[in-house]
């Protein structure tokens, strides 16, 4: 990839744990890219499957990392789902497993969520990561949806990685158990589908033509950023001469760098 | 189905949710049924995927129920998951997310089930069914299988109807979870694997051909009981006029009544 090439874009979408951050730790090269960028005059979006906090929280925790980033320009599952759920059926009522952000979100954007313990029938049943996830909630949400509930899930994440290497459930580990139960598959909201990318051309008023999607994960960032109309390119954890020996499976996107220090070095000319 | 026919075997297998009781409640004509046989000098063990309780709770209340049972004539999968390890693969350390009855049966077969707190690689993760399982124990059991430990299930129901009509979350919907995380497919050891169907055949010392498998769920009992090498009588709360209008889904049964209560006119000789 070229540096004139990679500067050819209107909008710059960033995923960012994996890509931007991993935990709470900033990425090599992630300061450097998105200012570069940012005084260019481009515009730089992050758009994240993080169903436990809401934009306003990721805003702050980018800003202590030294990136000065207005809450509008993160679009996160956690505040998506209930604008997508209001904007396609209406103002619902939920029960809903989930951070106390994600309930304050579905809220904000009209819905009216039921506490646990209050006996209602509702219109959705919605599934975030939820730390707190137990047999009951699990039971709670089976029988919503058994008296039917549409069942939403945030993402269809199954896991992410964790500090130790390990995996951490996510939302679609939980929406998996729930689908057992009931037999049916739940409406999944964040990447690969394509609402939070809208969202995203919204705020920074882009064509999809004029953006590019800039990602680690192939099955959401990439696979979701094509099918929303944008050019990808996949962070993929390999070097070029790791890449090369298995070049075909990599058609799908449209450049392939290994990280974001690779990306540092495109911009500056130095890697062609 | 003739009386004759129904008395030619030597042990006959029931399950027991939804077909000897629901819940606590005893199905009408079971105890009739069971008497006749056990009359009759027949042998008659109880198969079930409960994964909660051991053989000896569920004895203690067939006995409340009216139905005199040693505990050896129970066949559960809480008890066998730790028989079938042992045989399998010898002493094993092990994770569980279960009752404390399955943790003790796994001890039981001599196993050592390590606590939730303990830091330790092991060598299993077992899940039954799990009323306090929740977000921890699915992280838990998912670290445990991603660094290398074998992923058990007790059986591989996904919920059991509830007394008021709702699906009681079970064991594979908690599996269902954790196999999403991991990516792997557990090892079931409940219906309709052939192990408990093998346990149930040592304790009555009786050749699969000399015995018929008597349950209401087609895909564990029925499946099950035929993959054992047994016959099978599918109680398929229909009646025989409801069933005849679908009658070609009904070819891998060997025989089909509504439920106990017919079984027990056609051993008294009063349906043909």
């Amino acid at each position: 990839m070229h540096r004139e090439l990679f500067y050819s874009f209107q909008a710059y979408f960033f995923d960012l744990d994996g890509c931007v951050y991993f935990g709470d730790a900033l990425a090599p090269g992630a300061t450097e890219v998105i200012d570069a960028l940012k005084q260019s005059g481009k515009r730089v979006i992050f758009v994240t499957n993080n169903s436990r906090s809401s934009a306003k929280t990721i805003a702050e925790k980018l800003r202590t990392m030294g990136l000065e980033t207005p809450s509008a320009d993160v679009v996160t599952a956690t505040d998506c789902v209930g604008t997508y759920l209001s904007e396609r059926y209406g103002r619902l009522s939920i029960r809903a497993a989930g951070s106390d952000e994600l309930c304050a979100a579905l809220s904000a954007a009209g819905h009216i969520v039921v506490f646990d313990n209050e006996e209602a029938a509702v219109d959705a049943a919605v599934i975030g990561l939820d730390i707190a996830f137990d047999y009951r909630k699990l039971e709670m949400l089976g029988a919503a949806v058994g008296a039917g509930a549409r069942l939403i899930a945030a993402n269809a994440d199954l896991s992410h990685p964790g500090l130790d290497g390990g995996k951490v459930p996510e939302t679609g580990a939980l929406a998996a158990a729930v689908e057992a139960i009931t037999g049916l598959r739940a409406e999944y909201v964040g990447k690969p589908e394509p609402h939070l990318f809208a969202y995203g051309l919204e705020r920074c008023g882009a064509r999809p033509e004029e953006c590019v999607m800039i990602g680690d994960n192939y099955n959401t960032d990439i696979v979701g950023g094509r099918g929303a109309g944008m050019r990808t390119i996949w962070l993929d954890g390999r070097t070029a001469a790791e890449r090369s020996r298995t070049a075909d499976e990599y058609r799908a996107a449209d450049w392939i760098v290994e990280d974001l220090a690779e990306l540092r070095r495109i911009m500056e000319g130095l890697d062609v």
